[in-house]
């Protein structure tokens, strides 16, 4: 039972002695307080009593107990038991319960070497005829016929992993005392007296070793039962009510789509005042809470609104020829024409931290691509995010599609959200590369846009000038450390060890308050070395960069495929050459020549505003724009044609002319 | 051990009797025959020790036994003793089993009663002092001082679930005695007496309910010993050797992929007796095991080979404008110029079945691709599959690419294949929609390229043309049942019951065969129906389809949004709005306004050879060609340009102008 009072309790080490202890005679105090309103408060539980079905204390084949499963739920409860936690198991199926007891008391009265020698079957013989069904019952239906707030119901709540399957197919009880029916009925009373209940598939091999411990941590198995009805929807119900609504919204046109995203724009001015205030609660609470940095992130100014209402106005006018564009038009044959034709990807899931600004900034973007999309921002901006989707929603209802965008509570547990698959299209990920690397690991079956690490190289050739060398290497390491697109190792062509270009490389570097590490290479070329690196594959993302030496650019290729993630990379050179061979073998998604690795960017190349950047090898690749929120449908127009008419014996050929489409390169406007 | 041969051997039924058998007193038998050369061999072992390690045998905690564990392994060891092979367990840790072996003596001298209620603490109590190391120790040692051969060694044999961790971070024994040296020692010496070796980690939670199992089915958990070397490099070399040889052959002028592709071509015929004579081995081995429709998927003839050798002509001409194609140029400011260019994926992964002539058309692709390829053929095309991959490598080298397309050996398992991660970019499945399924289930990070199901629909307005809905409806049904693209659902407009259009469409279906099953809409409409619909999205793949009656047109697009595959579905109709609202609408790969589903077809669709169709929302969508095997790179050439330069206090502003690009719709051309 999870009782918020602290009450006092008895209190069962079951880990320790969970066999013979005689707890259903033991008075029992009161629940006091309300049941938790969400699987997320579990954690807060302070008692909690494991009840266990008789499906899971018993194997399969009757042949006695299920050792390995019971071993490992008895380890989870020791685990929560050393968080501090007080816990109870109970072991259930009021008869195999009840037989079960009575057996122990047969065996515990043999010795050991008898006991292990007779094994189960002795026991097994001890069937219904020996221990009678009911007598054996009996105990564990006093627990069931206990009126609700009486002390022993309140050994039934909470955690009941029984065979969640019951729940639709029925009991599968042997007997037909107990089941799922009376365990549901149980799980209401326990609510009434005040504590909550989960109800889960206990012998599921997969999980049986961590479910309740996953429980206890908010995770979303069984099925959870709570007498204080959830503030909204379900994150289900809000994909569906999204996806629902994005349809609409795909289907509308290009104007009126352009039309929400500018409202918004002028909600973001004119309710500008609504939104600070809520920013400055989450600030208030941040403060003492988040890193100088963090708090920037956080924070919203006048200032930021204003330029994120002009970048709002810049998605609104691309996004007058994203959806619906034909990229390709054929001619089948007579009278049967072919179009490729760009559509919404679907229902798009946008998992942000701290950054409430990207909210206006994806919704815009979700808007223009005709994509339904879930938000879910970090707990720091609550506040703020919730007044900016309010915004967003006002804007969306001026053409009735409110509820294409969606905030999902930030009790949701990411991991969760990633397992929504046939709901859910895309999953982008905008934060941290550990949140991204969570969310890779999580969504196993919903493609995740995004990249997990920018370990970026400025190889500098022999043949290089020396103020590009300088130039591109500063931007590169320094403009801004901690992006993705910033320089982590510089490679340096052999020949230019102990030449004035590489001193002065060095100098800069210093002067910059750059640290250094030398690649294993460069400091067996040194006397004195700074410290070797770790590894050459590490993404500093800070002041500190590596340093190795090459002997050809093929060389620095090599080495950038093996150590870089194939984000950007760029050569130094005044070989034209040399740069060609560099960009054409280079296997990244941007491949630059005297240019700093900080042009990888949405913005920078002209595609507008950025969804991310890419390092995956399908669908999108390197910064992307509005497209990568965008597949594509074949619509083929005719007059009853069929397959047959083209075979051996059929009137018509295959034509596949191309015609003409209109001119518009994919994606490619300007932003101005 | 496993020993191939029948001598007799002490079987212990370790689920049963596994605590107190001393069985290492017991004379055994030798072994005789060679070890397994590959792990796919281990299915046919007859007999198997299983040795359990210290650490798998005890709690991390050092608390006692492992419970969970142990009887984790047992109930495996049981699964595969049922199966008729001989188990036996053998605890070790030459330490902790000792210790086990004295502790057990004590506690079984005890009352059951007793032994429960001091628990573990008094067991834990009974350490080195009580039960010296050296003297516990002793029994076990003896396994490892055992010469090869002997017959005491041979208990070392097969299965080693210890701690596989300890191969590369030394041993984890807290007494030093055993550790993974001696393992390894103990398993070269098994091997000396020809039998096979497997040590893998047993104390891993997520794995250790099925880590034997898994061994003895072949899968890659692990390492496997043997003394047979394999005949050649592993899959893993294979991949490596195939990235390596594709980043040359991506750096060819299309000219030579162009050409390796028409040598192919010219393979297929002139060394046409060489591959029949090959197949024919396949044919004969397969005739009496494969259906008569799989059996004409595996025969090759000289007419086929002639239409696989002008079909890959046609694909070396479309590889000429593929890879390095311009899609977008971008003037980003002055002298800083940005390119989008069409690269390979990388590494294909393409897994087909029985029929064999995928080989050289996949490959085609590929190569004009320019991507390398791993092909895993079916077993029953082995021959086949190895003259026409030959074939393949003589033409890859003339330009010196032959490692870039690799054929995997029929003996690895599609699972391990789909777990080769960050080596392999892309898989696509070419067969029966369970291997795409099982491809899509197996593939966590990998992504896949293909389709499960077609669910397709024709839906018939009311306002249809009598001669269109008839032949659209027969040849989408009729054409070729079990296409993906070949209609299972048909919708009909309520108002068209008891019309003579409805009489003469269920006329045609009856005279063409096609079984029909009522909707309960449909159902409800009839005296006497039809057998119900069991699901409304069932995909037939057979002379055989479902009826339902929809109100209206959005009735129609609800009804396939819930029941469809998003792969192709058709409106018959001849009012233009009502057909252009269906095509907007209805979100699938492929929507179709009076023209039968059959067209869903790369080559119909005139994109020349198909590599599938995708009902995957992003990347490729429908009908895949060319163009689903490339992927783009950003190039940027400047003259030192840096981030800093554009910032306010900088001298350069962002252009963004659009360039031209070359008139190249986008992997259109004409396949003729």
């Amino acid at each position: 039972a999870i009782y918020p009072s602290s009450s006092p309790f008895l209190t069962l080490h079951a880990v320790r002695q969970w066999s013979n202890v005689p707890f259903f005679t033991v008075p029992l105090a009161r629940a006091h307080g309300k049941s938790f309103a969400h699987r997320s408060e579990l954690r807060q539980a302070k008692r909690i009593v494991v009840k266990l079905g008789s499906a899971v204390v018993t194997r399969g084949d009757e042949c006695g107990l299920a050792l390995g499963r019971l071993a490992s739920i008895v380890e989870q409860v020791a685990v929560l038991q050393n968080q501090g936690r007080e816990m109870m198991i109970v072991t259930s199926g009021a008869v195999a319960f009840g037989k079960q007891r009575l057996r122990h008391e047969i065996l515990l009265s043999q010795s050991v070497r008898q006991a292990l020698h007779s094994g189960q079957n002795q026991l097994k013989d001890m069937s219904l005829p020996v221990l009678e069904a009911r007598a054996c019952a009996a105990a564990g239906q006093r627990l069931y016929d206990s009126p609700p707030g009486s002390d022993d119901a309140k050994l039934l709540d909470t955690f009941y992993p029984g065979d969640q399957h019951s729940i639709t197919y029925g009991t599968k009880s042997r007997v037909g005392i107990g089941g799922m029916e009376a365990k549901v009925k149980a799980a209401l009373w326990a609510l009434q007296g005040g504590t909550s209940v989960v109800i889960a598939n206990g012998t599921h091999p997969k999980v049986t070793g961590h479910v309740i411990t996953d429980i206890v941590e908010g995770k979303k198995v069984g099925t959870f039962f709570s007498e204080v009805k959830p503030a909204g929807p379900t994150v289900e119900q809000q994909t569906e009510m999204a996806r629902s609504a994005g349809r609409t919204l795909a289907s509308l046109e290009p104007e009126q789509r352009s039309d929400i995203i500018c409202t918004l724009a002028d909600l973001l001015t004119e309710r500008k005042d609504e939104i600070l205030s809520a920013n400055k609660k989450d600030m208030e609470h941040a403060v003492s809470r988040l890193s100088p940095a963090m708090l920037k992130r956080l924070s919203l100014s006048s200032s930021k609104l204003n330029s994120l209402s002009i970048g709002l106005r810049q998605i609104a006018v691309s996004s007058q020829d994203s959806v619906g564009r034909v990229l390709r038009r054929t001619r089948v044959a007579n009278k049967l024409e072919l179009e490729q034709i760009t559509v919404p990807i679907g229902v798009l899931l946008v998992i942000f931290e701290s950054r409430p600004d990207c909210l206006p900034q994806v919704s815009a973007l979700a808007i223009a691509s005709g994509n339904a999309l879930l938000l879910k921002g970090g707990k720091e901006a609550a506040n703020t995010n919730r007044i900016l989707h309010e915004l967003t929603q006002e804007a969306l209802s001026i053409h009735g599609v409110k509820d294409a965008i969606q905030l999902v509570s930030t009790r949701e547990e990411v991991e969760d959200l990633c397992r929504l698959e046939k709901m859910i299209d895309l999953i982008i990920p905008r934060g941290s590369s550990q949140l991204v690397r969570d969310i890779q690991r999580a969504a196993k079956s919903i493609p995740v846009l995004g990249h997990s690490e920018g370990i970026c190289h400025v190889y500098v050739d022999h043949e290089a000038s020396v103020d590009k060398a300088i130039k591109i290497i500063r931007d590169s390491k320094c403009d801004y450390p901690a992006a993705c697109n910033a320089m982590e190792t510089l490679l340096v062509h052999r020949d230019l060890l102990r030449t004035p270009l590489f001193d002065q490389i060095i100098d800069m570097l210093r002067t910059e308050h750059v640290k250094i590490h030398a690649g294993p290479k460069f400091a067996s070329y040194l006397t004195f070395s700074p410290s070797e690196v770790k590894s050459l594959r590490t993404e500093y993302g800070d002041l500190e960069c590596c340093i190795e030496v090459v002997d050809s650019m093929l060389e620095a290729v090599d080495h950038i495929h093996k150590y870089g993630s194939s984000h950007t990379d760029v050569i130094v050179t005044e070989n034209e050459d040399t740069a060609e061979q560099f960009l054409q073998q280079l296997d990244s998604a941007c491949v630059f020549w005297n240019a700093s690795s900080r042009f990888a960017d949405g913005y920078r190349f002209g595609l507008g505003a950025e969804v991310g950047i890419s390092t995956a090898r399908i669908h999108a690749r390197g910064p992307v724009g509005l497209e990568g929120l965008l597949t594509t449908k074949w619509v083929l127009r005719g007059e009853g044609h069929t397959a047959a008419d083209f075979s051996e014996q059929g009137s018509m050929t295959y034509l596949h002319e191309n015609l003409p489409v209109a001119q518009v390169l994919p994606g490619c406007r300007t932003t101005s």
